[in-house]
């Protein structure tokens, strides 16, 4: 397994972390996803790790750079389903991942999305309408 | 990694299959994945198959038992992403899934399974207007 897949739901692309990640896996998986994001114009991009029982350093900053390149390309990103250990090693890592929004699931996570793209949009609409 | 994550969207549940399956994960695969279908009344299963490159009989047997295991739980099966030479083993093995749904990505998958809930649904309050 050479790559993690990519799905498109909506104007979202939803990425589900099952294998321990390596370095070539997460670059790949970094390519894909501002590839995919830029061909698909998607909005939102959401993590779900609920199956990652341990997470490093490593991980960390792979989580916080993939938001920071979606953040550029206009997509925002939600990390869905981090076990409450994950949150404890990641905060006594130092990594409190500023500016990527978390839910506990993929539903709410999905929500948080679609309320997000909303505001932008409504914004947008806001900005066009006024003087 | 001892199982398979299963996202839970709407009444539908999603599976990402990434890793090469052996028996015991795909056992724990159709054990979570039955208990969540009761546990949540879901009406539909989609299964991604996207990053399988290969596919031999216990896989293809294995596709064929969650697919009737949802159907006498009431939920409707469809598999997405499937790789052209992985249709060509399938075919080849004699494996042609009766009984599975498939569809070229998650976005259309979800589409049929939404077609088939209202469809359902339709049907059932049909039976209970009429004498």
């Amino acid at each position: 397994m050479d790559r993690i897949p990519i799905l498109k739901v909506g104007n979202c692309l939803l990425v589900t972390i099952q294998v321990d990640m390596h370095d070539q896996l997460a670059l790949t998986l970094q390519e894909d996803l501002t590839a995919q994001i830029a061909r698909y114009a998607a909005r939102g991009v959401l993590i779900d790790i609920s199956s990652l029982e341990i997470v490093d350093s490593f991980i960390g900053r792979m989580l916080a750079n993939i938001a920071a390149m979606s953040r550029v390309l206009d997509a925002q990103t939600v990390l869905t389903g981090m076990q409450p250990a994950v949150a404890i090693t990641l905060v006594e890592l130092g990594m409190a991942l500023p500016g990527i929004k978390t839910a506990l699931n993929v539903e709410r996570g999905m929500e948080l999305l679609r309320e997000f793209i909303n505001q932008e949009s409504a914004a947008e609409e806001g900005d066009g309408s006024e003087e």
